[in-house]
């Protein structure tokens, strides 16, 4: 899908909304390499804007507290982490799904994900660990490939119209093991479904294997659960554990809605501010 | 401290400015108040803003997923949740204190709560919590007084700048039980300073107790992490357990320094947008 179009009537306003396009590009710039805290011209780097533009931009962020200016440069602020934990998606699925979680860590003492689709990506809202904690790929807050990981699998069979646009796209491999042809994928999903249990066998990472069970709400996964295990553990043994988890989280969601967005979001390309 | 003044150079610039004061008055507008999913005559009446600037306000931000359109209004979009986490102050900190605070859960199967200082308040920065969680005030990215909580009051007695500011501050009642004398705070902060260990007693909830400890870091308290137990339950019990744990992540914490922002920071008024 396109990016959306300004409308004709909304031509007048182009300025104001490029000053938000910008800002969340400026944002999203602390998050697209390494390092936590940059330097005016590593931002000029990574966002293309000229230094006086950034200048203006990043002291109206200041001001709103998403951003901070440190010793050593400028960081993200503790402000935009406020604002983000409400996002009612992330914050009503989390606080339901989090006693079973905990449930899932003393039970393994493993690393417990909970993830939602966001497009064709699985987007981690969630990850519980101790102090046995792998080399795992995701964060909280992180997002990858739906196609090549245990959540993002069960997510995508139960969301058809999700799994159709995976269908449409190449399935680049992050392993030797990621599934790669389509029509795999569909057999696999098919499995998922009649199973509720959902297995990624190094397929992000190597050496990392996981059993995941999707949580459903009315046929359609709203968010995804799993445990992710060592090396040459047999994690087939939490896949009941995990399959009772997320239905106990479907149970504690009760009535609590949980609204998806109307339209496929049509989002501003992030390589090129415009 | 008066919010920042435009500078004379940047007054050709303000438009653009104040386009970023109003989508981020608007996004926590959807944080003031009952509901996540808001109609524009309800965003309307919280953010003063005439309905077809906020129309166009939504538009940019629903482009960027920020804010996502459901069938029955507007509400904060996964995105926003996603550039939260990439906030420096939140993530290294948590990264480095979960495995601590699931310690802490195991032994107790009470709710852990870890959190900073911003300006006078704490920002609850993770809450771990089973099945068994109490009705307590916080929430992961809420803020509460620093002077009537467990973690808050840890927090002041080992930033001294910040308790100064506490002290010139009326300290409003939350229950019978605050303390509301400048002279018995500084004495708590000094006795907190003695023994390493800060106890709330009902002082921001009836029924609602908590042992903490700062994570101090040159003198400097970065975070300080809690427990908080059932009303009469004798949360004195868990007073070294919690202290280990904050001394366990400072020594986790290691190298990777956490930058504090470096002047108070002046925010726009939530009130009025300008």
């Amino acid at each position: 899908m396109a990016p959306q179009q300004p409308r004709s009537g909304e031509r007048a306003s182009r300025p104001g909304i490029e000053v938000i396009n910008r800002a969340v590009d400026l944002l999203a710039a602390f998050t697209q390499g390494p390092g936590s805290v940059l330097t005016l011209a590593e931002l000029a780097r990574r966002t293309g804007l000229p230094k006086p533009t950034l200048h203006r931009l990043l002291a109206a962020l200041e001001v709103q507290g998403l951003v901070d200016r440190t010793a050593s440069g400028y960081q993200l602020g503790i402000r935009l982490f406020e604002l983000g934990e409400h996002v009612p998606r992330k914050h009503k699925l989390r606080e339901a799904a989090l006693p079973f979680m905990q449930d899932l860590f003393e039970a393994s003492h493993d690393t417990v994900h909970l993830a939602v689709l966001d497009g064709t990506d699985v987007v981690y809202l969630e990850r519980i660990h101790g102090h046995r904690a792998l080399n795992v790929a995701s964060r909280v807050g992180g997002r990858l490939p739906a196609h090549c990981t245990g959540v993002g699998k069960a997510l995508l069979a139960y969301n058809p119209e999700a799994a159709l646009r995976v269908m449409a796209m190449p399935l680049p491999p992050r392993t030797a093991y990621t599934i790669t042809s389509h029509q795999v994928l569909a057999e696999e999903l098919q499995r998922i479904r009649q199973t509720g249990i959902s297995y990624d066998r190094e397929e992000n990472s190597l050496g990392i294997t996981c059993v995941a069970a999707p949580i459903v709400v009315d046929g359609h996964a709203v968010g995804a659960v799993s445990v992710t295990s060592a090396p040459g553990s047999d994690v087939e043994r939490y896949a009941s554990a995990v399959r009772t988890a997320a239905l106990g989280i479907r149970r504690s969601l009760g009535r609590t809605p949980i609204l998806h967005p109307t339209p496929p979001r049509a989002r501003a390309s992030k390589k090129e501010p415009t």
